[in-house]
C-alpha cells in the first residue's frame, strides 16, 4: 500500500485498528454496534479518512460536510467541512502525515472548521487555520479554528 | 468566604484567576477583550459559576440554558443546560468540589448535557450522567453525556 489518504470503510478490521487512537469514543462504539446489529453493511462508507503504512493505519481524521443552512461561521453562508479526530499514532509523528490529512481536507476547496485539542494550536497555525471570533451561544466550551479558501470570509458578528 | 457555589462576575480579578485553569481558551480571551473595549461593563454577569476557598477561585464551570427549539437530545424537547469547563484546581481535587458544582447545576431541575474530557467518564458516571446515543450529524466528534431529572427521557433516534 502507498502512503496516501484513503476513505476508510466500516469493517471489523478498521474498527479494531481505531482502538489504537486516543480519541476512540462514542462514534467508534456506535459504528461497532451498527455493524454487529447489521444496521450498516460490512465495508459501508465512514466519515473517516486515513493513511496506511504497510497494513497499519497510522493516521486518521473524520470529515463531514455541513450544509450551508447550518453555517454560522462563514460569509457568504455555505457548505463547509467539519474536521475532527485528526490524529497520528505516536511512532509516526513529525513525518507530515498530519499535514497530508489536512491538505487532503483542503483539496475540497470548502471552508473547514475544527475544534483543536489542548496544546495543538501550533500545528493548526502552521496549517493556516485561525481562531474563529468567539460567540458564546454558538461555541459554548469550544475553541473553534477555521480555514477558508480564497474568496471566503469569516462571518461578521 | 464560604465554600459555596456562586455566579462569577466579569472583572479583571476573576479573569486573572481563570488563567490558572487548564481549559482557559477563546471564551476567556473574548471576555477579556470585551472588558478592555468596554463592550461589557465591569462586574457584568458571566456564564461561569465557581467556588472560592478564602479568596482563591479553586473550581469553576460554565452553564448556559439552551432553548427548547434547539433541543436535539431530550423527550419532550425542552430547555436544557449545557455544562462545560468543569474544573477543580489540582490541589483541591478529591474533596467533592466537582460534585458541589454538578449538584448546583442539577438544582435547576433541567436536563443537562456536557462533553466530557478524555478520562473523566468515571466522575460523570458517579454523578449519574449517561452517554447520549451517538448521532453523527448531531455529535460529530463529541461524546456527549446527559443527565435527566425525573420525567424526562432521552430523545429516540
Amino acid at each position: 500500500m502507498k502512503n496516501e489518504v484513503e476513505k476508510l470503510l466500516i469493517n471489523y478490521k478498521t474498527l479494531e485498528q481505531f482502538k489504537r487512537f486516543k480519541e476512540y469514543g462514542n462514534q467508534e462504539l456506535s459504528m461497532m454496534e451498527d455493524l454487529q446489529n447489521n444496521i450498516v453493511e460490512n465495508n459501508s462508507e465512514s466519515p473517516f479518512y486515513g493513511i496506511y503504512v504497510g497494513h497499519h493505519l497510522i493516521a486518521r481524521m473524520s470529515l463531514y460536510k455541513v450544509s450551508a443552512k447550518y453555517d454560522a461561521y462563514f460569509k457568504p453562508p455555505q457548505d463547509y467541512l467539519e474536521l475532527w479526530k485528526l490524529e497520528v499514532l505516536p511512532d509516526y509523528r513529525g513525518r507530515h502525515y498530519g499535514k497530508a490529512l489536512v491538505d487532503f481536507a483542503k483539496s475540497f476547496q470548502l471552508p473547514i472548521k475544527t475544534n483543536p485539542r489542548i496544546n495543538s494550536h501550533g500545528f493548526w497555525e502552521k496549517m493556516g487555520f485561525q481562531k474563529a471570533k468567539y460567540e458564546m451561544e454558538r461555541d459554548l466550551g469550544e475553541n473553534p479554528l477555521i480555514w477558508m479558501p480564497e474568496g471566503v470570509e469569516e462571518k461578521e458578528q
